[in-house]
């Protein structure tokens, strides 16, 4: 089975500088092997995500919230139609093995939470989730400054599982 | 159709200060003709609001993780049994009214961010869910210190939407 | 905790006599101190079994499709938003003790198939589902051809669940 | 985005000519391009059906009933964990562009309901799901006897859409 890495941060348009981040993580994502995960939704983390790990010719899974997937990507590959609204976090979550969160608002926060809940390893990618996410979280919680950080990061979190 | 307050809270078990508390915010919601919906867990914060709103005579709804529900606090009047995990957290929020959080983990901070992210108002009552979520949350995110502050925030929210 | 008795069948408009049938159904659950479940939904079987266990003094309990409840029936007295679509049905058959369910469309026949196999027994009232569920629900799988041996079925299945 | 055909049947141990079935159907749906989506797990038709595609180098998405994915097939490329039983059942059909029914129980029936109200046509390969879903179907519902057939029939589904 495949690795899956979740991606995930703010479905509202985003600056450049944010932009450039989420694509260079989807790409180095892809060139190592890597499937990238997101929430599907053609704007700001998501869709850069999944347009840097695309062109780097990986493949690209989005778990979109509605039933129809009007609101998808055009960067994914396969679209996971839920119909079932934020309760598709959850299921973004659990399909990552390492989840890599970048500013995003409330749906972004409940990701790390959920994630975090679930026992897997979330690194905040330019951002502190705060006070009671880094408690609640533990060591499971990683903070990283650049996408080189968060994907080394990832790299030690996959290693170490493996022994 | 009847008014549903949701208390959301640690799972795990609580000291006597903080059970005395959830007990009270429970008995306050039954009294003034409200539901009580909770996780629906036989401890923390669930059981003992369940605990306070059922003896005072009140309606409790218990959203439950599990399909069989055999988690469920013996205080709850009406299982939901979802099988979906925490993606029953997003039930809970949707169907409440408005939200108090208690102090918890990933858990409770999820609900808090679903709550703010689905336009409810969420009290947060006897803790400070982060720097991030007041800023996501805005003016939907409330700070109370006390169950009666807790509760007259609730009453005053109910009053203005019927405005 | 309370006994709940889900009661399935058309979301659509119906006919007369299939609205007697199913306001009679849910005046009786009421009448015998059981809580009412239906889909919630302001037409067809639903809004008729809720409008029979409300006018009966019942308590009934609508799991909505949508995450505003904006099709809630008036009839509902607690409204459970799941915001989940048809994975809405999977809750409706997991918090219901028994399943009553009258004729209906696609979305009656999943939540038969359902109960099925999440255990639960199933009345089919004034319809057969068909051979195929009647082969896999076995001795689950019960009919009935009229409210009154439906509710009569439906005490069987608590009695013999008591011992 | 790629094409997404779902194939659904049995979860439990099955015989040996069913099994070649689902395996063919795999594997023709891979040597078209499509995406093979299945319940994942790694028994009956599902397991069948990913062998086959996966060994004709097709990409074979599973979505999973468990949050940690244990029951998953090895033939599985992308597990999606999903937490929440048969609720799962909604997103296989809604992911699919085409449905693919082999024989199977109430996880199988309710699949085909689920898929007729979200308007997807099921593709009933081998048995004949029952009036009342025939009925409900009308002509989204289809018969196949073999894997070839099945496949046309897809193909056909396709290129209909495309007008």
């Amino acid at each position: 089975m495949r690795i899956v890495i979740g991606v995930m941060g703010s479905g509202r348009p985003i600056g450049e500088a944010e932009r450039a981040l989420a694509h260079e993580l989807g790409a180095m994502i892809a060139t190592r092997g890597w499937v990238l995960l997101t929430g599907g939704t053609a704007a700001g983390v998501m869709d850069a995500a999944s347009q840097g790990a695309h062109e780097a010719g990986g493949l690209v899974i989005g778990v979109l919230r509605s039933d129809r997937g009007d609101e998808a990507s055009p960067h994914i590959d396969v679209a996971i139609r839920t119909g079932m609204g934020d309760a598709r976090n959850v299921i973004n979550v659990l399909s990552s093995d390492v989840v890599i969160a970048l500013p995003g608002g409330t749906g972004t926060i409940s990701e790390v939470a959920l994630a975090l809940k679930a026992g897997k390893t979330v690194i905040a990618c330019g951002w502190d989730p705060g006070a009671p996410l880094r408690a609640a979280g533990a060591d499971l919680l990683l903070l990283a400054s650049s996408a080189e950080e968060a994907i080394a990061l990832v790299g030690n979190t996959l290693a170490r599982r493996r022994h």
